[in-house]
């Protein structure tokens, strides 16, 4: 594909994820850390506009320059006319205005990609279809809540495929000591956290072959591992207490059986299936209950190629933090990832809603130890 | 016009007010005491459906059962299903949805109110009609915030007809002392708030002929109101400084101007017209500045036939408490009103956007000291 | 005798309630409402040194200028060295150091009072005196606050006077309808609050001649009174369950029998005396149980020559407004009870630790209506 | 020393550090992270009675039982007493109640340990030892925090002695790419955290002589530092504009000049000293305006036998997680450190104010980034 089809391909891909929706599900936030699918399809426009229509087209005429502050990722003061407000109390743009909005865009980039493009350009585009991949997953992940926690349950699609059913045995794969190179080599997209390749020494390791399932996270459960402190780190132990906390995200309990929401409806909890939205604070536990633990982000990627994974996010041990050798952008594209390099737990893997371009070994995934709104599992170590 | 002919005309105004909306507009809740006017459509709808269609049908169809934990006023633990979220957050049921449940209610509605109907029912569409009429004020005063706080300010509808301006002189109306009969009397719909008709003693006092004005509110602003304690109320005092509070509600200074927003769009403050959208703690310290007070209600009540009122509420310096001889209905209807009286201040008058049936000078409003987004102004006494 | 003789007594009266004090109980404030009784001693004195030996001194040395903004009701920013900090979080000035203030400040009062006093002096004396006095009320429910939320108990002195028992029957007063007057007459101290005198109409009512018993809120209690949302204010019940509020404060279940904490330590509770520590929520839900009210504070004053009241506060239906011709005095001796009046319940009477001369019938106290830690009791009316 | 002599000794040392104080603030607890120093007198007496006289003296009789609640680190529900409050709502025990409460405890152990003692116990003891050495710690640094945000300022000691001053050249010590081991080895008492000894690769890099002095923190302060968010992780941002942080703590802008306050009272900042009582969020945003990086615990560990260390903690890029065969021993013991490690950085070095056997190049100390109170610092690496 040219980069024109290639544009065309990425910009359609976010139109069909929202295909089945009604315009009221395009608008609500139910939670800060979840945004409206409006807001995504403007956004991401938004940055093509601002990166690469604007200074790249001689007297280009935004489509409407209040959308500045409307679909930057961070809202600024500007001028007298600062309102409190978030994301999910904005009822306009409507709509059929981001369709309109996403169109304008849409035709002048057709333009600005008929003509040559210069390999800076070519770099600054390939960011951009990286950076609307990304919000095709929160796409995923953002109308599941939406829909999950309105008390009707509605069905994002009635037919909605179904979750891997895991068969076979789990056994534990070990890896010797030694030396290992880690991090993005080669040809191909990446991003910044992914540098330095560096290397690193490890300990002999094992670790499983499948991820944890329903299963055993229910024995979990039943054991009452909710209920006891003793395999909770102290801060996760306050979250449960303080939410009160007995079951992984979209689990309802209903006449003495577990369902959990999926995109496809209320289902009864499939035995056979991973455990999926499950907080770092809840896999950590698990791990402590089984007498094990979850693997160091090293760990999994040296592994990785020994085992499946790519249907659902991996909470490992090991915090964001910079690579050797890491070094920050300069400009407004170098505030992409470093600045979040705190307080948050580094996933590994994939999940059935990732964009196809983001699934590979070296990814680095991160969030904060107590969400759940992803579709995050657990892999177990020892 | 006959009972079916009012139901139909009091279903039909609501619709009437949501006429100019987009779909999006329908759903979001900025703030807690703004709900969205699909929440609105739809409860008043419920409202018919729970107390009289299923008492008085049998073998009434509900639309939906699960509607009656999504239209209730207050949110009930369903069984294990309980959901932490606000109106706001609920993209289902849709516009569509509610306005077939309209269909579906009013159907019915008019199959029973095509046959006889008792005096009990009666009373109790009675009591159906005027809630619908609330809420109507409501739908225009959420409705306003909901535009109104969007950083791209929609007009409602654009030649929106303009507010009251104020022309001639104001003067005090003086009134004797004495004893004074208040609360409602003879034929007509009330609230049981308006019980019993009492006795009061007043003292002589003299009462504005005309609310403030925009002019002397912004004179106010000028001579520093806003940043001298001496004129607030302890706890107004920490609201200002909290909320960092710097004129009323609506109100945006551009380039040295003050606009504020209309159903009609933003526009310049137009010093003829009376300040709207101030809380009690505003008045009171507008009437300190000014070295005068707010009527009690009992005055306002007294004196309202000496001057004219009901183009926007006025905050009196009387709290929110039953009249003696007030009594609690039994059962839901009974909640009405006596479960407020604490912490809320009364409003006597009308607004623009109050539905004809509800202005009567023995109406008593109320609300929360702190809140500006319904239709208030300021009436001095001394 | 003389204001000297007043002064001291007044003061001496202060120190001989924290007698039984240890230094740690000086310095703690388990909640704002509560302040620490060094604070207490040290602020009474601030004000005699502020309002009375700086401005008639000449040459007046201050104790330490430092205690401004220590002492003050308020802090305020004092130039870069703003600490946001609570009375409870300050271990200096010690309890040694407050009373080294109260020496000094007391040997330069009686300096002044040995000589001839003008009238407006003796004014604002007197101020100081009920100034201190409603300190030692303060003193009174702060002590008995922070040792009965101690998890030791420890008692303010081992054998504490109990409370009154009630005898007798009770029965309900009748008083006629007409014209009463109301607020502060004739000679002696009262408070601004008090005027000014004025006339109401009341119609008939019947005011009980005694307050509820602990008994008989037991029986409200075992009746489910706080588990049923019908007898409470809505934010009541809002309160009720964000607080899990199961029994009046110092009210504590210990193997299934109910004591509560005394100043005499901890004791069963007494089913004959008064129940005390109620918020006016409570006070409002118990009347509704019973199918009756709260009496307005007109109501009260006009009664209350008919029973026997004064060992504890009783919560009315009325909120803390001012009377017809209020006016707020000038300067900031003016601040003292106008900026209160919103938001707050008046109470009537007068509890076992009210100061001697704060005990009128004319006397208005109010607090917010959830506040229970002042010794507030319940009257009904019908 | 014998194992009675070391015992004496470190207990005589926690009462050394309290000996300067008042009564009044042994009390006070400011902001949650600080505990009440007579908190920690009683804590660590608590822990001797509890896991050593208890199981190890047969008829053992508890000083008084209900300490088990007051000074256990983790308040839990004791039957129907449950009062929620925290350590600096206590006003008893009081202070002379818990010296008495050591030398009670004090005896005991003095009785126990003049007989023969088990490997078993004196590993118990020697853990024993540790943690009242860590409280020591704490005892400086909640000391500090006390006077330091009195607005009178008290020293702690007049002639208290000053900090180090940095003189001669910084110069950044290379360190070559290779495998290192890392964590504690040998003999000698350490925490299981520094466990289990295990080797890392690390890449080449240098790292500073000498710790960031406060001269250097002006530059970053004058430069505009705390305005620039391009400096600061997306959450640090958060944190200086919702504190408003503009300076270390401690450091107070009086007439345009920058004191801190010290141990021996507020002084005027020392340009020569290290920069102190930074967070991590700052000392990286210092690092990062520097165009340099904080170093990673292992760098640290390998490169601290080249420079001088110990004045004060150094914050370093790494999360606390465990190491490679980390493993929470049983019991209540293991509760130790592990259930710390997520959301917390670590520190490396050593304080003025750490015990003398806490000082050691493996020695992890751990906060989270925001925190201050303890004496933080910062070195470069690059």
């Amino acid at each position: 594909m040219n980069l024109l089809q290639v544009y065309e391909a990425v910009r359609q891909r976010s139109e069909q994820i929202c295909q089945p929706l009604q315009t009221e599900d395009y608008v609500v936030q139910p939670i800060p850390d979840v945004s409206p699918p409006k807001w995504h399809l403007g956004h991401t426009s938004w940055f093509f506009e601002t990166f690469i229509l604007k200074p790249n087209i001689i007297g280009y005429k935004e489509f409407n320059p209040e959308y500045n502050y409307v679909f930057n990722s961070y809202y600024e003061a500007v001028g007298a006319r600062v309102i409190r407000t978030n994301r999910g109390n904005l009822s306009r743009p409507t709509v059929q205005d981001v369709y309109a909005y996403r169109d304008y865009v849409d035709t002048a980039m057709e333009g600005l990609l008929s003509g040559p493009v210069s390999a800076e350009l070519q770099e600054l585009l390939t960011l951009g279809f990286y950076h609307e991949e990304q919000h095709q997953e929160l796409l995923w992940t953002d109308i599941k809540y939406i829909l999950g926690h309105n008390p009707l349950f509605p069905a994002y699609a009635e037919h909605f495929p179904q979750g891997e059913k895991l068969t076979g045995d789990t056994v534990f794969i070990p890896v010797k000591s030694g030396l290992y190179h880690i991090g993005h080599e080669g040809e191909g997209f990446y991003f910044d956290n992914e540098l330095g390749r560096h290397t690193v020494f490890l300990h002999d390791f094992a670790i499983s072959s499948s991820p944890v399932t329903n299963a055993e996270y229910l024995e979990f459960m039943e054991d009452g591992g909710y209920q006891n402190f003793r395999f909770w780190h102290a801060e996760a132990w306050d979250w449960v207490k303080n939410n009160q906390i007995k079951a992984p995200l979209y689990w309802y309990q209903i006449h003495n059986q577990w369902f959990n929401y999926t995109l496809g409806g209320l289902k009864l909890v499939d035995a056979a299936e991973p455990v999926c939205h499950v907080s770092f604070y809840e896999a950590a536990a698990f791990a402590s209950w089984k007498g094990l633990r979850l693997p160091t982000e090293f760990e999994w990627e040296v592994a990785a190629k020994n085992f499946n994974w790519g249907r659902r996010w991996e909470w490992t041990n090991s915090a964001y933090l910079p690579y050797p050798g890491f070094i920050t952008a300069p400009g407004a594209i170098g505030e992409y990832n470093g600045k979040f390099m705190v307080n948050q737990m580094v996933l590994r893997g994939a999940s059935d809603v990732t964009s196809p371009n983001h699934s590979r070994c070296t990814y680095r995934n991160f969030f904060h130890p107590h969400l759940r709104w992803q579709y995050t599992g657990i892999r177990l170590a020892r």
